[in-house]
């Protein structure tokens, strides 16, 4: 059995919490918007390390259950925003929500969103002081995603973007919501310091390889699986770590090649194609690979703060998969 | 000494706290365009009605401040994301986030100063217990006003729109943040449930009138006050109530006049002035002043439950201000 089937009761009640918290509202097109990618799919990631990490500290997964479904409503509501900016049309093979209803409306289901993910985190039964901690560092985390989707916004702009820089602009635009969600599913579940600490760098850690893993899926992923179209990211330009790389490296013809196609939204599937072999010829695709299986290798290491237990076991092979998924 | 000039201490005290909440983040661009409204002036409205209604209580408006600053950082949030839906150029005399900046850039800053409004919320100097309550409170209230802003979109499409259903849509797109202004002022100074309730419904009928008089200025204004050009509502197509009420009384050629410019967003100024005449004549204008002079008087009534006090009276005045002011 995958590792996302034995999952699935644990999903079931993530998607229930999201579900009802999805059902308030009084204005029938701004709900329907709200809920257009939270209930298309999506594979509850965050929530779902939120719930093992609580699960194997403490048994206590299920009471991190209106937290991880938060988490999940700030991750979709910065997908709508993001899909805005990033003029994509597509998103878990249906229209992103701008494309569907209207840039307007998009705006107004993120915020709203937003708002309903700290309203489902006041659900949470912790002590009153331990709420405010969480709703605190929640606060500041969205606020990183934010700087971190300015920086790579920025980034799109430059050419020598350098392999430290990219690294801070995900660990914020990425990983900071992993972050959140180790560090808080331990705090949730009592853990020790040392717990809650290893727990956040391990989330911040496996959120870097998840992101890298994501970029690459980009390129090499299947249309039908990821629902998004091959390629999106060169025609936006973005400075994702395979760019990054190919532009420290390449020289002459091929990067002016690479850089003629990099932002150019009208480019045709055939330069995009001769884009992503120059990424494979000089190595930028393996580099990248490399790069998020030694991340992941990394968080996988923090896990060992955690006893051994059924939910720590499915944690490491959750952390496999975010580098072997093809979706 | 005008009102204004009376409040200028527990300004400063507001302003004081919005700058140093501003100063953080590590995006230059970004952290420009969230400062780009809230330190371009701005009344602070929302931040002294709960001032006043905490010292009016119990003297205990000081301990208000975050509270208000994390309100005004919603209210410019709202404002940023507005413009970019309402294709507002300008905004107190200024180009707005979106223009001086770009639309990616207006939606990511709008949504870090969300995210700002609750870590400043959280530094409130309360009980734990109650600062869970004013967290769900202010997120309830920012997804209504989220509501709000869809239904007024919405609006802007039909004609037949009635004076309940604008009210409706008022009650949330710009009275809830009054509402929570006042109600939780009075929470924050620990009022008895009487004033509580009545400092609720005292700020809901306040944020009525105060959107109402808005509309008015929106026709009447002088640009030089306002900073932002004359009959700007026209060209969105925004039904305000004198739109509302002009279109259920006007018959045959007038209303024909006027629909013919409502939402033409290149309406020349001669048109706007041609519409701006029918709803004077029509009797839409005073018609809209009484309203809004109502809903003060009606906000006025409630503060009763307040003890007699300088703030007290400092309340009634600046509830008066929102109908006589010119910006």
């Amino acid at each position: 059995m995958s590792v996302m089937d034995r999952l699935s009761s644990r999903r079931a009640q993530i998607n229930k919490e999201i579900e009802i918290a999805l059902a308030v509202g009084e204005n029938e097109t701004l709900r329907s918007a709200m809920k257009h990618y939270p209930l298309a799919g999506g594979k509850r990631l965050r929530p779902l390390f939120a719930y093992l990490v609580a699960d194997a500290i403490s048994g206590s997964g299920e009471l991190t259950v209106p937290f991880g479904a938060g988490l999940e409503l700030i991750h979709n509501f910065t997908l709508v925003h993001d899909d805005i900016m990033d003029h994509a049309d597509m998103r878990r093979g249906i229209p992103s929500v701008h494309k569907k209803f209207d840039v307007p409306t998009a705006i107004m289901a993120g915020d709203a969103l937003f708002a309903l993910a700290f309203e489902e985190i006041c659900k949470l039964k912790v002590e009153d002081v331990l709420l405010r901690f969480i709703l605190n560092d929640t606060a500041v985390a969205v606020r990183e995603v934010a700087e971190g989707q300015q920086m790579d916004m920025e980034f799109s702009k430059r050419d020598d973007v350098q392999v430290n820089e990219y690294l801070t602009m995900v660990s914020k635009k990425t990983a900071r919501l992993y972050f959140a969600a180790c560090r808080i599913g331990a705090i949730i579940a009592r853990g020790s310091i040392e717990q809650i600490r290893a727990m956040g760098e391990c989330g911040q850690m496996m959120g870097v390889g998840f992101q890298i893993w994501d970029d690459v899926l980009d390129l090499e992923g299947d249309e039908e699986k990821t629902g998004k179209p091959v390629g999106g990211d060169i025609r936006e330009g973005k400075r994702t770590l395979m760019i990054v790389h190919a532009l420290s490296t390449l020289k002459g013809e091929e990067k002016k090649d690479l850089l003629s196609v990099l932002g150019n939204q009208k480019a045709s599937r055939r330069m995009i194609q001769d884009a992503m072999d120059i990424l494979h010829s000089c190595g930028a695709v393996s580099y990248a690979k490399n790069f998020a299986l030694e991340y992941i290798r990394e968080a996988r290491e923090r896990a060992s703060v955690l006893p051994d237990s059924e939910a720590k076991e499915l944690m490491l092979e959750l952390m496999d998969y975010l580098v072997r998924r093809e979706e």
